[in-house]
């Protein structure tokens, strides 16, 4: 169908970039991109910026001087629903546009294929799939919940070459480099949330936001305090963004201290003594959180792996070594056998800075 | 002066690949390789296969049909002196080549230079220094020994994730694939002798022989006893190759029980109630072994590293967690103040099997 110019893949591959320039900004919106072509030629390009603002569509039909017998390009298949925004379908069937190519469906089940369906009946040529893994990498998170309820869970760790993230007594900085806290800064700009337990809270009083030189979203914080010990004198209730706190506790009071610093405080059921951890999951996601950043200590951590609630590790790996006195990087209580041992797979593995840094998922 | 052919590089590349056919045999010589170029042509190529048998120079030359007007290519300074076998600088000057070509000089300060003078005082061109960092990669333990009277000592690792080399119970097979276990076989293979604890010993009654498919010398077992606690039966004595034990005890007795079954038992002085590790080093300097390969405990993996003993660590390390209740890598005691840790730099990683190796050095 492209008489001129290159294959559908070299235009999507674009649009793809382009929907990157959302990366920091769109929660809970999905990162979309989308280019129109006529004539083998880029006539406009948009991208969806922050909710309330408008799809990449209709970004791109903005910037068309005529988009009329064009062709679309676009990471997500367009909506046919009213949301916030009039829907995308009905506005590329009033431009003319006479083909429609997405990376792939909507991945919320309720309207998935609706967009091409309406386009398809409008008369216009419609084609889903191109690069479709590439643009899937674009939202973990988005397309999780829209499938399951639940976020996309990545957590984070810092350890030495012998596995060990503080001395034993507790002091941690630091472990790795420069360049790998500025990583780190990254991943939290790029989250919806950054969660640690309430012990790292009273331990070391993190700010846990985003640290960049780009524009982003302040990522919410989230903070696991099963019996409500967060003092609202914390550091991080003092910053800009959502504060979340998960508790079992029914305090009133505390609740009330709390939530006069602009905290939101959510109660869940309690298992073995702390929040019940699938149930913060189902919290998140019904929050609309799309990605979820994890940096605790190794009790959370290892409840984390050792329930499988993880999509994601990032272990951030110095050339130091600290001695088996050190902490270390999972609590895994009653893992006794090397039969029992958890397997992770390696995704990738890259120099950052002085440091070695592995994306591994669950085996 | 390669009026035909090739740059010098190209030829001693070659020799650095013939000297590689030794890696495994020439224990306590150097590997070294060598060609003959004729007009261009390499017209013969030769390598040091084993102790007592000809250096490369001698077996290039046997090969040669008319050596004369031939330059040498030679991954080490040709020899001046009479060893077990005669100097090959008269066998080169009794051939009439007219040109040879050195990667390096001898290590030995008592030698080094005198092979190229002898040539050049014969009248034969000589050029050294093609090469030199890759050719002193052959030889690390014989260059080391040589300058400084100690072997070169490389470290073994295996570790899983998160810095376990073992359960709390000592479980510990296998942390690793197969196919790490091959490379460190490979690597055992190279050494001249593998160094373990008597802990390590009446632990697992290990055979720490090397299992490869090719033709090598077994590497010595070295076994540091401060107290002789070996058993005459343990495996290790049982298998062919030289059984070191070195200690502070002089229970005569029970040294003669040793010697019986075959082991060399050799008395050094005591520090902080355990062999001192320094006096062991200068002893296998001094039993001519070149390649050391560590293969023991957190206990004496940690006081090499804290005593800067160890020229190079091998970590292999699987993407399996165990767990913050598993053993770790290194025993340091002291270290408690994030200050302290220990430098290593990277010098290598790379994927062997589902497993990373990391190759490390102090920094």
């Amino acid at each position: 169908m492209t008489l001129l110019g290159h294959p559908d893949e070299f235009y999507m591959a674009r649009a793809i970039q382009l929907a990157h320039n959302g990366l920091y900004t769109t929660q809970p919106n999905p990162r979309v991109g989308c280019v129109l072509v006529k004539d083998g030629v880029i006539i406009a390009e948009g991208w969806h910026a922050r909710a309330g603002e408008g799809h990449a569509e209709i970004e791109a039909l903005k910037r068309a001087q005529s988009p009329a017998g064009a062709t679309v390009y676009v990471t997500l298949e367009p909506c046919s629903h009213h949301g916030r925004t009039p829907p995308c379908c009905e506005a590329l069937i009033k431009a003319g546009v006479v083909r429609v190519v997405a990376a792939m469906q909507d991945p919320n089940p309720l309207v998935s294929g609706r967009g091409l369906r309406r386009l398809n009946d409008a008369g216009i040529n419609v084609r889903c799939g191109v690069l479709q893994n590439e643009a899937m990498k674009l939202n973990p998170g988005f397309i999780k919940r829209m499938q399951t309820g639940l976020p996309f869970v990545r957590g984070k760790l810092a350890m030495s070459l012998d596995g060990r993230t503080a001395m034993a007594s507790g002091e941690s900085k630091w472990i790795t480099s420069d360049q790998s806290r500025a990583d780190v800064h990254r991943y939290r700009a790029r989250s919806s949330a950054i969660l640690t337990g309430i012990n790292t809270v009273l331990a070391d009083d993190p700010a846990l936001n985003a640290r960049v030189e780009f524009e982003t979203l302040q990522p919410a914080r989230v903070v696991l305090d099963t019996r409500l010990r967060m003092p609202p004198t914390a550091r991080l209730l003092t910053l800009p963004g959502r504060n979340v706190i998960v508790t079992c506790s029914q305090d009133r009071s505390e609740i009330d201290t709390l939530q006069q610093v602009g905290a939101e405080v959510y109660c869940v059921a309690e298992r073995n003594g702390k929040v019940d951890l699938s149930a913060v999951m189902d919290l998140l996601g019904r929050l609309q959180f799309n990605e979820i950043f994890i940096e605790a200590g190794p009790t959370l951590s290892g409840a984390l792996l050792a329930e499988n609630l993880v999509d994601e590790w990032l272990i951030y790996m110095s050339t130091n070594v600290l001695g088996d006195e050190g902490r270390g990087l999972f609590r895994l209580p009653g893992l006794e056998k090397m039969a029992d041992k958890k397997h992770l797979s390696l995704c990738d593995i890259r120099q950052i800075g002085p440091d070695i840094r592995l994306t591994l998922k669950p085996a």
